[in-house]
């Protein structure tokens, strides 16, 4: 990379800088699929794991990929859709979040504590939701720069993985519009309970959906104008991110669906933008399996998690280390002595 | 408990103490739910991790299970019924990998470093496999109460959790005869590549089963007896060490199909003998999702492995821990200041 993503003057000059991200680096992982063939165990015998290791292999661009930093940012934002009724807590609990985060008394804390990741929390302008997308655009072009650049900016370029995940009140209403806009069938498709909404709270996401994709019809065909359409800011720094990521070849870990979501947007732009990411989880919002369908990819854990937060990433965490240290540390039928079959 | 389970002189004497084994403290997993009521995420958001620390709180007897220890076994035996060709690994694998686990080599060194587990091996009579089950009993009941008291002397009482894994060539044979004679069904049901069989290898499995469930067809309505048919000497040592881990109230994680089967055997006895058992993952071995609906458990991982030697039980430790630091680490909505639904 010569030129950085960001700042970007104007969406059309971040989609020129986009087709200059790196791809994966095939040697290295041909290099680490052949270390997986020589060590002391059946070929295949430690199934994702090796996928897992290979997949790092190819984006750090060495036989011998390794996490020594895994950095987890969350993002929190606020969201305009909220005037529809869309979540059963009041909008005020981001920020009450945002503060258990920093005090360490949430899930991602003690999550991250126990997978080895070093977490970060991101504001996103918590005092100014985004537009309510029934009612026109959630982000101008310049309000979605600014929060894809806050998105790449908290990347540190010293991390080997790095985990995502997002807070906001109403953001799996925000999430389901995207994963709507970007891979069509209907708005029940892709509305789950979120955070615990009954029958009629579930109505009313599917009806503000509904209402903004007919509103934003002429926006969906594109990644940063869906985004526009539907926001939210912390949906928008995910991308954000996770293209900053992708720059500088660091694998990524997805959370749930609300995280999965933001992200898929980019699977609209070419060159396989997604290429680099793992999908932490299957969360227990429907969506998510509909996603990765539609993604083509296969999620580390499937644990019945719908909390967000980054939570789902931060387990699956553990179980990359856990294919890295395999991945590194076996001996090989040679070194050991032992015979094939 | 006043009277250890071992050594017993007869099977007769160990069933007798078996009925004096502890069950669930159902006080202190009532505490554990209350506590995940409170903490600040929405109720039942982090799945399974929750049910995870509620089955560590009724085993432990306290509504804040902690693991200080993770005591990781793995057993390792040899099987007669090789002879019939159910392996493409000639039998001094299984001596070549003990060495290579005393070494470090192996997967299941490094899964265990990466959780924290404390790892011991545990050869049972490696030069002397069990009797070949298609001509005659695998085990003696003395074979077998020596093999069952081994596994029990595996655990050590200052273990907060027990991991258990096994190592002997040809005992998915064993494993899929074990599970057949339990719950029923054809061989061909049960029986998989293991470590990677071809069709023809499968099909020896399948007839060396068909014969000794035919040979030991009055033997297969109880646990003890039909270990002693099939064996083996690991398969027995698990069974061991489970109900000794019973006996103190400590959880046990169990490995793919072959350690689950095991265990598996001590369904046929009253009380529940598996219910502080906690099935680490569903492998790739056809049999262990059958299993697993049969014992009406949920694994925790489903990663496609199918290695054996502890290494889904090594994996799944480290979700056990993320569900503890959640469960223990984690603010209340009280303590964090934030509003509910």
């Amino acid at each position: 990379m010569t030129k950085p993503l960001f700042p970007a003057a104007s969406l059309a000059t971040l989609r020129t800088r986009l087709a200059d991200l790196p791809g994966p680096d095939e040697a290295a992982a041909a290099a680490a699929i052949t270390r997986q063939t020589n060590l002391t165990k059946p070929p295949g015998s430690l199934g994702r794991l090796e996928d897992l290791a290979i997949l790092m292999a190819e984006w750090q661009g060495t036989d011998r990929p390794r996490i020594r930093k895994a950095q987890a940012v969350v993002f929190a934002g606020n969201h305009g859709v909220c005037a529809q009724g869309v979540n059963p807590y009041p909008q005020e609990v981001t920020v009450q979040m945002v503060a258990n985060f920093r005090a360490g008394g949430a899930a991602i804390n003690q999550l991250c504590r126990a997978s080895g990741a070093e977490l970060s929390v991101v504001e996103l302008e918590l005092d100014r939701p985004t537009g309510d997308f029934t009612q026109g655009l959630a982000l101008s072009e310049a309000e979605l720069l600014n929060a894809l650049a806050h998105g790449a900016a908290a990347l540190e370029p010293d991390a080997d993985v790095l985990l995502l995940g997002e807070m906001g009140i109403g953001n799996s209403t925000v999430a389901a519009a995207l994963a709507n806009a970007t891979f069509g069938g209907t708005a029940a498709d892709w509305v789950g309970p979120g955070t615990g909404s009954d029958h009629e709270g579930i109505q009313r996401k599917i009806a503000a959906i509904e209402a903004g994709m007919k509103l934003h019809a002429g926006l969906l065909g594109d990644a940063f104008t869906t985004l526009m359409a539907f926001g939210g800011r912390e949906q928008a720094a995910i991308c954000g991110a996770v293209l900053a990521a992708r720059a500088k070849r660091i694998p990524v870990l997805l959370d749930g669906f609300i995280c999965t979501a933001a992200a898929a947007v980019l699977a609209r732009l070419p060159g396989d933008m997604l290429a680099h990411c793992i999908v932490s989880h299957v969360s227990a919002e429907p969506g998510q399996r509909r996603l990765l369908k539609h993604l083509g990819k296969q999620a580390v854990l499937d644990l019945g998690m719908r909390l967000g937060e980054g939570s789902g990433a931060a387990v699956a965490l553990g179980v990359l280390r856990a294919a890295l240290e395999a991945h590194n540390g076996m001996a090989t039928f040679a070194e050991a002595g032992v015979s094939g079959a």
